[in-house]
């Protein structure tokens, strides 16, 4: 397999980063990497109950950064802390599709207001910053070919889809118009250590980890043939220090992508596997999240692959064994 | 010309309905028509200054109608308003592509959050109503091949078009998922009597009458040479209509369009002919417009004319001339 290019990592040491989210899931495994590029880290998060922050994410290098607690729909505080950051990761956000149809007004507050705040913020206070944004394949909704590229029809299925688009485009706008240097990229099923599995509000992967650990029998919705990719989340975390170090992806949207799409049973399957026991059993759709279901969904990686040189390293098989031993040690704090 | 069906018409007699913006323009346009077919008319209005609400705009109907003086942001006081309403033309938004780049916020809140609110209200209060959404050919942005169909891409250039687009977008998810009977329109550029002639927030048509009327010189920024398409206002509260009447709308977007295209030097020069007399000059384009203009423009309209039977019924030349009309009679109500 060919590797993905490197030069870019020698450029984070010294810089000053600010990682939006920092203490979720993606987010700390990214301020994990940046630390040890010798990058200036400084974590803004809500932690809101709900979300996916937890201060046991940073705890082995939290004398190595600096943690803001702060709720990024207040731009005066983000006035204060976006100054003098090169480069900030924009990972805040709610992430769960069916809290967002039960309370739209805080999905809305989140994934667009804040974001709004975070790029008025810096348009009036640093406009030279490089802005990432962690976007979603939500905002696609029900896929109408395969693999989804970035000019699929966007449609999207549930609330969330659609404050997640909105806040996408407020940063294309803002490169487009004020010329910030924003990027989007478009995650897919993202797993692996640090995620959030106390419920299935991040993915579900995160519920079924829980599950297998306790000996719980995996439930599958449906008839467990919906396909789905996935990405171990180091492979993101490279794919947003590729997007943050290259000029030529300003203003641009990438889809990320697995190479190894799979359908729900044999993903249950592999992650018996891989945990040594447990069961998995179909069930029918609840009828709130069937409402919202994509079906099948993949992702063509294809454009930020030629642009950038992103492909992702780490297999499923591979992720999903690092994932569950992580758990295995360290379960009780995510509880 | 084949003229457009109207069985639907008789329909609206007794009719309990709701005009959300109904002293603006279209809205009271659509008002004026629901009257006169029998309806039983409330309308919502925020009367905000920067919008279109004028309540001269329903003086010769004020004792056939009623009207409530309330912000859609207010989901409390719209769940009371929606009560028992047969059909629901929801017209409220903020419409300036500039206002939206100075006050992203404010934007956010009327033509986001507030169709929340409406869209909330009626799923807990009366989800039985059909709801017509007017949305924008805004949220296409810089078109990619002409006409612009449904399919073309969405690819806002400013925060309202984002945000309109997310406005249209919880309407279609709240049919999917909740069945509530809702229908966009994507306008484009509406004009015709009680429009704003204020100042260019509305369109720049507005503007330009209230110039023309006053002897000045129409300014028309850049080559002139952009083409854009037109709709009088009596077309649109007719495609209003049709999809308020129809069940085979629900959960559709349409676009309307005008059948002629037309730049804008040829536009002020019809305007000029149709009012007796004036001047206009090329002017450069001023930056903050500039960045976020979407070039030419003119959208196709098959679908709701295949679907409904809508077409556009008065020419250009025609409505020009009635617009002209109007506001030679009562510019005094809209300075």
């Amino acid at each position: 397999m060919p590797t993905v290019p490197t030069d870019h990592l020698a450029g984070f040491r010294g810089k000053h980063v600010l990682v939006t989210g920092g203490l979720g899931f993606i987010g700390s495994n990214l301020a994990h990497r940046l630390v040890d590029l010798g990058a200036d880290v400084l974590i803004v998060d809500s932690l809101i109950p709900e979300y996916g922050g937890n201060v046991f994410n940073v705890h082995t290098i939290e004398d190595r950064l600096r943690v803001n607690i702060a709720d990024m729909r207040d731009e005066h505080g983000l006035r204060y802390l976006v100054q003098e950051q090169d480069i900030i990761f924009n990972l805040a956000g709610q992430v769960s599709h069916t809290d967002s149809m039960i309370d739209p007004y805080t999905d809305l507050e989140i994934n667009a207001r804040s974001q709004l705040s975070l790029l008025e913020a810096c348009r009036h206070g640093n406009p030279a910053a490089k802005i990432i944004f962690a976007s979603t394949r939500q905002i696609y909704g029900r896929p109408t070919y395969l693999p989804v590229d970035e000019r699929h029809p966007l449609q999207p299925t549930d609330v969330n889809g659609i404050n997640k688009l909105a806040g996408e485009w407020y940063h294309i706008v803002y490169h487009n118009v004020y010329g910030l240097r924003a990027v989007s990229l478009r995650l897919t099923n993202t797993f692996g250590p640090r995620m959030r599995i106390r419920d299935a509000r991040q993915t579900f992967i995160g519920w079924w980890i829980r599950q297998l650990l306790e000996g719980q029998t995996l439930h599958i919705f449906g008839d467990g043939l919906q396909v789905r990719d996935f990405n171990y989340v180091d492979d993101v975390v490279e794919a947003m220090l590729m997007a943050a170090a290259h000029d030529v992806a300003d203003g641009q949207i990438y889809n990320l992508g697995g190479d190894e799409p799979i359908n729900l049973i044999n993903l249950a399957r592999l992650m018996i596997e891989v945990n040594g026991g447990g069961d998995f059993a179909l069930k029918p759709f609840p009828d709130d999240r069937k409402r919202i279901d994509i079906g099948d969904f993949y992702g063509d990686y294809r454009k930020i692959r030629s642009k950038l040189g992103w492909r992702p390293q780490v297999g499923l098989r591979e992720g999903l064994t690092r994932t569950i031993e992580f758990f295995r040690t360290h379960r009780e704090h995510y509880l």
